[in-house]
């Protein structure tokens, strides 16, 4: 059981800044995500991508943001559970909270934040028989750990910047790359697609299009697939692969947190604006997810959410003490790993 | 008359970044403030303190946060009224409001955005006869335009970091530097401490201390000030300066904004959580100057708050128009200034 003041579902900006705040109060905090890395859609959809909206930055690309993020919570040491998606929450006697994942991994906690975005990214599937005998044992829509494909026959399906990117990565990697599309077409940076061109051209990646994955064969694991190619006389091509990438894009989903009996409002989770709680006292949602009078899905609303929301989680935590807010200006940041950063101390010194 | 969309009074962090939020809906800002700077405190008080809870900036300089906040207003052009309070508002009949300064300058606008921190700067003065009679006549409590002293005698009075720093900044520009402090230890940053020690040494500044200014003296502008130092016995200097800086401290007042009958609670003015708006339609109070149940007087809240602010003052002032938000990473930053910034958009491009 991993023990923590504040669970944080949902390892996106707003819940890496929730991280920051917490630690002021001297709260730690862990959290879930069903992505395989922190940043939510900073990370996994955009990373590439300039915003032009977070306050003090006329540019920032969501891949720095994230490790900005993630430098500023450093010293607050945050655990995490990545990889999987929070999927029940059981409230005990004591007026804490049990959160177990769909892989079974329980948190325990006085504070939940939902901090979960527009929902947990679910891949769109191809639709194709026996897919489900061989996810994870021969197929993902998630590429967590590319060392697993090292010297591997790989297939990728798909036609945006996942398929590119990924295709032009493991190429390197794989000791064979096939990539297939329903269109001749790629839609994505043209760097990228032009060296996906000249990778084919060197004979790095092998090119299927347009085509599709049209059956899955394999005793125990994937072992081949069938791509239909479909030009002016349809061919089935029989493809030996270790590994089947159908990277179709991720489509976000509230998910099983709907069934957490929380007031839902347009997929959206109902709080209150001075500390932004749910009907559940003890659950908080802030950013993406949450709604309330005048919500604007805006990283830096999330960000605002979240030190309210820590505030709050501070009082319930501890009725008894009251927290006097100390600028970090004046007080500086005390790390839970000993380190402190703080403002060079004015001196008094006598001029002779 | 200056006439603009939404007038914003204080130019610190939270009034600047209203500035990029209602440039993003095409709305126009002009910003007042009583100090000769945008930036409020953060330029004035603290520029070189490292501010360590602004979200994305596991540390940042004050001065350089308010830099980049110019940076990202740039394209929006703001225009400003520095150096300057406002003093009363008026309504008009068409509901539009009319702010004039303490130096009659009038600006209209169909909404007006408090932004004014802890209040407006207020100079401690020294306790003098005829202090008011030179006061913009050779007295000055804030330097707005360094070249004003250049050959000229100057006399500072202080024991702070603003007496060190302008001693140190003026010894180079000024003929004759006096720096007198009623103590012998100054407090400050020690690197200003020692400077100001060996500048002293060098014979560029001349330190009296301990001692006061005790008089001034002058026909229509100030001429020379009696110093009493009190060593062991006290001796009366009269030193012939052309002008006298008295820096003992800003500090903050609600000034004039409380007689403009919006309700005020602990010296802060009240607003509603969904758009910050006072009981005066059309006037909004965002950032440090505001209060709501669960406010914390934090910048990064004043973003947040500034941004609903400019949602709804749209609303008011395109009654008939609906605002759809868009994504700065998809829509990208369309100045006013004809430039654009948006991410390198993804292409469709056949690999053969």
């Amino acid at each position: 059981m991993i023990t923590t003041d504040i669970l944080i579902i949902g390892a996106g900006p707003t819940g890496l800044f929730a991280v920051f705040e917490a630690g002021l109060l001297q709260l730690k905090c862990h959290l879930i995500d069903a992505l395989p890395q922190a940043g939510g859609q900073c990370s996994e959809i955009y990373p590439k991508k300039p915003i032009y909206d977070i306050p003090g930055f006329p540019e920032v690309l969501a891949g720095d943001l994230v490790d900005n993020l993630m430098e500023q919570i450093k010293s607050f040491s945050p655990g995490f559970t990545l990889g999987e998606r929070a999927q029940t929450i059981e409230k005990q006697e004591n007026g804490s909270f049990i959160v177990t994942t769909n892989k079974g991994t329980k948190h325990q906690a006085p504070v939940v934040a939902i901090a979960g975005g527009l929902g947990s990214f679910e891949p769109r599937k191809p639709l194709l028989e026996n897919l489900k005998k061989y996810e994870d044992n021969g197929i993902a829509y998630i590429i967590k750990d590319p060392e697993v494909y090292r010297d591997t026959k790989v297939l990728i399906a798909g036609g945006g910047d996942s398929a590119l990117d990924w295709s032009i990565f493991l190429s390197d990697v794989a000791s064979e790359v096939t990539l297939v599309h329903r269109r001749k077409e790629f839609r994505g940076a043209l760097d990228s697609v032009e060296k996906v061109q000249s990778l084919k051209n060197q004979g790095k990646i092998r090119l299927i299009t347009p085509g599709e994955v049209t059956a899955l064969e394999g005793d125990k694991k994937l072992e081949a697939v069938t791509v239909r190619k479909n030009t002016t006389a349809v061919e089935d091509m029989r493809i030996q692969v270790d590994h089947f990438i159908p990277l179709f894009g991720l489509s976000p989903k509230l998910g099983p947190i709907a069934d957490w009996e929380l007031e839902i409002e347009k997929n959206a989770i109902k709080v209150n604006t001075f500390d932004y709680q749910t009907n559940v006292p003890g659950i908080y949602a802030i950013g993406d997810v949450n709604t309330y009078p005048g919500k604007l899905k805006l990283i830096l609303c999330g960000f605002h959410e979240a030190t309210l929301m820590c505030q709050s989680a501070y009082q319930r935590i501890h009725p008894d003490k009251k927290y006097v807010m100390k600028y970090t200006t004046v007080g500086g940041v005390i790390g839970f790993d000993g380190s402190k950063k703080e403002a060079p101390k004015a001196v008094v010194k006598a001029i002779d």
